[in-house]
């Protein structure tokens, strides 16, 4: 029987809370939040804590808080158990208050009121000490399909990764979403077409995925659509993707938008 | 009963013989294609036509080829039925040698060797002469759930989104491909991330489903990033789309990358 803790109460510790709730062999024995709002998710299903004088003892410490509170909420923790943190940039020494410390990244995005399976996410664990790698592992393989062993320095550079095909993806989508906005089409009609682009990256890469005006250097179309583009930030992004993915395609040397 | 002739082999056509071959009351009267290669995936399915003299007549004639041959293909089509082009850039004018003309245009990304179910994908139709809509109507709906009459306005700014949510969006992959390559990390690990940021469109506006150091200000992790990047390329997309991120959040005055 493993025991933890969960400290925090945003979306990653309402999925992990999800995830390890009621798995066997596992003792989800509280969540700690900063207010009776804040734990209110959590109410009748796990214990929850809002004393920090009365944190449970427990094998293993996940503090899954906003990553510029993952320093200070180590130091005020008084613990004898194993602490890790969620985050995908912050580094291990940010819990060096305590010798027996490690990272639980979850490399997925969680969204408020959207339970993931977590089965499917990549679990990318690091530990200061190696001999606490075994309880970790053991704990990351009862909910994920997907451990691995990511050191900080991985860590950061996944993350850097994530922030492209995540958080700029989603802006792709924002962008889009106002062109269709913008000229009384329903965003929704792209739904189909962003599910399967996302659906593709199993079975081809992205370079051989890549279509459009711009990888075919078909600069008629690529002038057309700077016509209709009324935002210029928009047609400042529209020029520099175009730009960097007629250059992948070794057309360098061409007429640059 | 509709009879239909596809000209065009390529991933367009590939897809639309898929979607109408055996369908209840249309008849897919042959693929025309310019050599024996470029049909060899039709053979044994479909009736293939290299020659131009022996286009079987029909009620339909889908021109599925590249934008750039559209106008080319129509003015050398003598027929007596409708005939309209895929595209989603191409006005209906590419057709004028035709009377009867009209776009029947999927919005969705097609890749060779991948058959997608039509019934989701938004087929978008117009037509010159409102009387032959019915037809091109009742066509759109043996395949697809989702037809709707969009004009050749809306249809090069529904182009332009796409653009951004596939094109665009897929050369996000691209360069997280590559900062995982250049750091010995395998991007399958960014799979699961990939397919949730799509997943998550249908429940949350993307305005509300951006995360990350963007949209939070957290200038601190967005340098730390800037560091890790080592590509100019890169690093001149990431400060653009990081400071349009941070503009959409009222952040306007605040420092800029």
């Amino acid at each position: 029987m493993i025991s933890v803790v969960i400290i925090g109460t945003g979306n990653v510790a309402q999925n992990l809370a999800s995830a390890l709730y009621g798995v066997l062999e596992i003792h989800l024995s509280g969540i700690l939040g900063r207010s009776e709002a804040s734990v209110s998710y959590f109410e009748g299903k796990v214990n929850v804590i809002l004393d920090w004088m009365e944190i449970p003892k427990a094998d293993i410490y996940i503090i899954a808080v906003k990553d510029d509170a993952i320093k200070e909420v180590s130091d005020a923790l008084n613990v004898e158990g194993m602490v890790v943190h969620t985050s995908g940039s912050v580094g291990l020494d940010a819990l060096s208050k305590h010798e027996r410390r490690g990272v639980f990244y979850p490399l997925q995005t969680f969204t408020a009121g959207k339970i993931i399976d977590f089965k499917t996410v990549p679990m990318c664990l690091e530990v200061f000490n190696e001999k606490d790698m075994e309880i970790l592992e053991t704990l990351g393989r009862k909910i994920s399909n997907k451990v691995q062993h990511i050191d900080s320095a991985q860590r950061k550079v996944l993350h850097v990764a994530a922030v492209f095909v995540n958080n700029f993806t989603n802006y792709m989508y924002t962008i889009g979403k106002q062109i269709c906005n913008e000229n009384d089409l329903d965003f929704s009609i792209l739904y189909p077409l962003i599910k399967e682009t996302a659906a593709k990256i199993e079975t081809l890469s992205p370079e051989a995925a890549q279509t459009g005006p711009a990888i075919r250097s078909d600069l008629k179309t690529l002038h057309g659509h700077l016509t209709l583009l009324t935002d210029e930030k928009h047609r400042t992004l529209y020029k520099l993707i175009s730009n960097a993915i007629k250059a992948s395609n070794q057309n360098e040397n061409e007429e640059k938008l």
